[in-house]
């Protein structure tokens, strides 16, 4: 799968499930670092005139998911991603478009993540996401754990 | 304001937010100690076919929101409310329609955040929220902060 046809993938996973439709997410970014997911505030407006909290945690965990959706992709693994559990910190009222970006922290080890698939059939991802105001501040701040399993019918095939 | 009209009131805020009005809530049960949102399981799927967790964030947090805001009209206080920081557990798919129940944690003393609002407009609230599945277990859990803020405007009035 070519990187266009990997974002046309995530893209269309994105689209196909109805309370993400809503958001109008577009991902602006897919690399194997990082993955950037923007949506219009209109669309994710609060009661205050600024985003709903829940549509930044729903961006946030989207864009964390197709970082780890594509690079198991990009590896030719073939693996559910889930998350697992999220710290969420809101730290500012965001009243521009929003813009998500998730990246993969620290601790991320390829190596090990790979050697725990093949071991375990499972693997844990920490990853960092971000949603930054139009003038640079931090609006929101989430570190998730994620869980990819690869079905025992995709490992015998 | 009647419990009847508090309800209402609440019920319309949350369909007045386009991104909380595809999700679908309606409000359940709205009580000074518990607030509970439930949504159509068809409304917020997954690729997997369960529960999109950022619907499942979303619900909760509303449901924790009613619950804070709900308890300051009942006691005539004009506040606006934020939810802070939260911390969420995924612990099993959710193959059900969502129904989400915030309480206050024990940590919570009503007389004392109304002494807090009283000396200085501002005040936390510790909520935990959860999501069950029909068979009774463990959807989602998540625990967070709310705060609320006693606009100076309002308390000039």
């Amino acid at each position: 799968m070519s990187e266009t046809e990997l974002s046309t993938h995530i893209e269309g996973l994105l689209h196909a499930m109805p309370p993400v439709a809503a958001l109008q997410p577009r991902l602006a970014e897919l690399a194997d670092g990082g993955c950037r997911l923007q949506a219009p505030l209109a669309a994710n407006i609060n009661d205050k005139g600024c985003a709903f909290g829940g549509s930044l945690v729903s961006l946030m965990t989207l864009a964390g998911w197709g970082l780890v959706a594509a690079w198991l992709e990009r590896r030719g693994i073939k693996a559910e991603v889930y998350v697992a559990d999220s710290q969420v910190k809101y730290r500012a009222p965001l009243y521009d478009d929003l813009d998500a970006c998730a990246q993969f922290t620290d601790s991320f080890v390829a190596d090990v993540v790979l050697q725990e698939l093949v071991d375990k059939r499972r693997a844990s991802f920490q990853v960092r996401a971000e949603v930054r105001r139009s003038d640079g501040g931090l609006a929101t701040r989430m570190e998730s754990r994620y869980v990819a399993v690869v079905p025992d019918q995709i490992a015998a095939e």
